[in-house]
Order: structure tokens, then sequence, then C-alpha cells
């Protein structure tokens, strides 16, 4: 069987724009709601974009990064901050929040999988492959929360969202694993993390409490 | 005179998994405090547990990673994590705190130690092995502090910590440079960093104040 | 015409002297209202002084550091912190605060300069080594606000700073283009980053705010 190599690939392209694009303006509106500058914004909207990439490239000393060999996406950035702060008013909040939930579970799913199958193409331990997808869906988002100078959401608002890349690279490592070829790999980890994601979006899961912070 | 390798090296590991455990159980303490998630608990443990080592690798350029080459380790965390969450009640916090002192000192000795010797043997100037000694053993304490949106308590809390782990470094330092033994000179570097950090704790030391915040 | 190496490079390096104090006393300021112990007054002074280089070497790859090279820079920084512990009362701190805006606007400049024409010659596309002029001059700046719990000033106080170190950076990638000889370069480059941090400060400018946030 051939494996449908352009179609795949410009798909799992589109999906990456509109997740990057999706993690981007996720920078933006938490940068409005501190009040940052226009720099301040198009640095968040950068870090939310590439920083989870980022650090996984600096922990497994890979070069260039994504934004170095993609120069072109930094003014697309660039762009894109300016755009909202053009065009974003305060009654687009709730709208745009709810909206970018979509492209973000997409994002969460591919960039766990990329990031994944990296890690063990670099020869990886399995159980470090799955750090590694995690880290690179969800640590631009941790960046974005440091530098916002607030608790990561993704670590103490008890919704599965790390949880989701977690069980996605794992599903990627288990079918590099059974010798699956690799847009079927990618394909199986993404969906497993954006149908927990959209599963836990849709009823409202959260993850349990640790009984020591209860009364 | 044989060197006691056999012994010193099973001593050595046994403090270190010792260690290691109590730098993770600060972090989940600190977690606790902060009503983190399931997620955000495994992450600042992993953080507090080796943050310290891996950005001493950074810094050095070293790979791979302790938690690459030993794995076992990120499972050995997330299984301490669960048991944590299971198992500690509020009425258990003031305890574990207690507890976890004194392992945490023979890792700040240790890890202080062994973090100096590596960049000396990989030919950094004095300053700046004693420099990656004390990133190695407090760094992890910084970042789970950074993370957890606190002032990292070894900026701030006047109690010696960095200060003991320094100490110690130059005692490795010097130690290295009288020829003495691996194991003579990782000796009494991080006993010179426990004993120091055991007075501070036993006599109450606090540094001094900068008279800028005085009235 | 023979580029007066001698008197361009002893006054860069006396620039660099006085910036980079400037830098570590912006850090020692900022630790002080945080009421920071003797260890976190010299670590957050380091960071601010050499963490945007730092970063900046991290990311494309570089070795050795700067204050592994040079590292006597960490013993006058930690000279400097105590020397400020000594002497420096509260009634210094505004002209301190004061005195200090100008080498920093030098710092801006040639850091900015430097660190953009560093990127040039490792082969960085023209915005990727603008990007690490802007981090050179500022990330020490970014990680003393984050050590310090703050929304980093830099992206916050919608006053033009990296944006300064934004356009002194294009105009040495444009010097570069043009063939200007390095010293050439460096000085357009610095001199447009003061100039206009400069002009800022004098008229006091400040950054347009997204209307986002406006009533």
């Amino acid at each position: 069987m051939k494996p449908p190599i352009i179609n795949f690939s410009t798909l799992q392209s589109a999906i990456e724009i509109a997740a990057t694009l999706a993690f981007a303006l996720s920078g933006l509106l938490a940068g409005a709601r501190k009040h940052l500058d226009m720099v301040g914004l198009c640095i968040v909207a950068g870090l939310s974009a590439f920083g989870g990439g980022t650090l996984r490239d600096v922990l497994l000393d890979r070069r260039p990064f994504f934004w170095v060999e993609h120069a072109d996406w930094l003014w697309a950035l660039m762009g894109l901050s300016f755009a909202a702060m053009l065009f974003l008013r305060r009654r687009h909040l709730a709208l745009t929040e709810k909206a970018i939930q979509w492209p973000d579970a997409l994002g969460l799913g591919l960039f766990t999988a990329n990031g994944a199958l990296l890690a063990l193409q670099t020869g990886q331990p399995a159980i470090v492959a799955v750090l590694m997808g995690v880290i690179t869906a969800t640590f631009g988002g941790v960046l974005r929360d440091i530098v916002c100078n607030e608790i990561p959401a993704a670590f103490h608002d008890h919704r599965p969202y790390a949880l989701c890349s977690f069980a996605g690279a794992w599903m990627l490592v288990a079918a590099v694993r059974l010798e699956a070829p690799e847009w079927v790999a990618i394909s199986a980890a993404a969906a497993t993390a954006v149908a927990l994601r959209a599963l836990a979006l849709w009823r409202g899961w959260t993850l349990p409490a640790w009984r020591i912070n209860k009364r």
C-alpha cells in the first residue's frame, strides 16, 4: 500500500499552521489579560507558539530550531500580533477563546506526535520520547504562563491537557514499536490525544484532586 | 592505599537515591501548597529532583542527561507522586517537611560535590566549577519555586543553603588541587556542605540582611 | 582608510564594562525591592548582567559563555554585590536608579549590536539575528524579573526598550549587508538604539496600548 504522502503532509501542514496560530493567539489573550505592551505581546505569542518545540530541541541538542529554519513564521507572528491589536476588541475575547479551543486541541495532538516521534528517532528511550512529546505540545503554554507571572494552567487547572498529550505520545510509541508506517503512527497518536481532549472539554472532565487540599 | 571503591560508591548511590527522593518530595509539598493538579505535581517533583543537574548539563553542553540515561527514575518519580497523592494527608505535612530536611541536606552536599567535580573535569575554571556545583544542588528548588510562582526560597529566606553548597564546592576545588583521590575530594566537599547546613538548621543561623531594607 | 581598531575596541570595552555593571546594579535594585538575601542578590545581579548573552549562546549552541571565558567577571559581580550591600542605603536608591539609566542605554545599544553581529556571523537569517540581538540586550532583565516574581518590565511598562534594540539590530543587519566595516556597523547600530532609547526617556514616549484593555 502506498502511503498517501502528499495528501497527508498537506493536511498535516494545514493543521500545523492552524494550531500554531491558535497557540500564538492563546499567548496574545493571556498577554492582553496582563496588560502587556506591544513588545510583550509579540514575545508571549512567539513563546506560546514555539516555546515547547524550542525547549525540546534544546534538551535534545537539536539545531536549527523550527523558527530559524522557517524564519518567515517570525514575520507571520508579528503580523498576527499587530492584527490582533488592531482588530480584536473586548467583546471578541470570549468568542476567540472558545474558537481557539479546537485548533489548540489539534495542535496538542499533532505536536505531541511529532515531538515524540522525533525523540524516538534520535534514540531516546520510550518514556523520554513520551516526555518530549508532552513538552513539545504543552511547554509553550507553560512558558507563556511563567512570563505572565501565573502558575502554569497545565499544572493547575485540574483539566486534562498534558494528560491527553501523554496518552497520545504512548500511542505513538506503541505504533512505532508495531512498525506502523510513519503517517499511521502520527495519525493514531494525534487522534488519540485530540479525541481525549475533545471528550474532556465536552464532558467537563476534571483530574482528581489531592485530598491533602481538602478540608 | 586502595580507595574503598565499592563501599564508597554503594554509599554514594544510597545517599543519591535518598536525596533525589527528598528533592522530589520538596517539589510535591510545594505543589500541594499551590493546589497543583496531578500533572503539575509530577512535573514539579521532576523539576525539583532533576532541574539543577539538567540546567548544569545544558550550560556545560553535556548529554545525555541523568534522567535520559536512567529513564527508570522517571517511572520512580511518577510512582512517588501517586503514592504521595494516595497516602499523604494534611496532618503528615509538617512531619514530612521536617523529615526531608536531612536527606535534603545530604543531597545538597553530594550534588554540590558531584556537580563541581564534573565541571572541573570538563576543564572549567575554579569559580565556574563552584558555580556549577551550586547550580546542581540548588536550581532544582529554584525552578520549582519559579513554576509555583514564588520568589525562590534559596534567594529569599535568609537561611544559609546555597552558601553551604558554595563552601562545599570550594572544598572540592581545593581537594582536587591538592590531588586528593576522587572519593576523598567528594567526601570532604559533601561533608563540608552538610555540616554547615546542619549547623545552620540546628543553630537557626540567618544571613545578614541588607540594611537598605531596614527602616 | 584604516579603521581605528585600538581606540574603537578600547572604547567598546569601556562601554561594555560600564554597561555590565549597570545591568548588574539593576538586578541588585530589583532584588533589594524584593528583600532578597545575599545569595539571591548575587545571583540576580549575575542573571541581569549575563542572562541575555547566555540565553543567546544556548540558543545558538555557542560555548564557552562570556562568563566562563572571563571568569574574573564572576568575582567582580560578587564584589559589586557586597559593596552595594555595604554602602548602598535607601536614600541612594532613587539616585542610583537614575544614574544607571545611561550606562544601561549604552549597554542596550552595544549588546544589541554585538549579539546581532554574532548571530549573522554564524549564518542566521536576518530576522533571527535581529531577535538574537534583542535577546542579548533585554533577556537579562527579563530573567531578573521572572526570578523576582514580576511580569518582565520589558514586556509590560509600555516604554520603548526592546523596540529600540530591535531598531538598532536592523541597522546592524543593513550595515552588514552594505558591507560596512565591522566597527562602523556596530557603531551605527549601537548609536541607533541608544539615540532612540535616550529620546524615549527624554520625551517620555510610551508604546500605544491595545484598546482591548481600555474601558
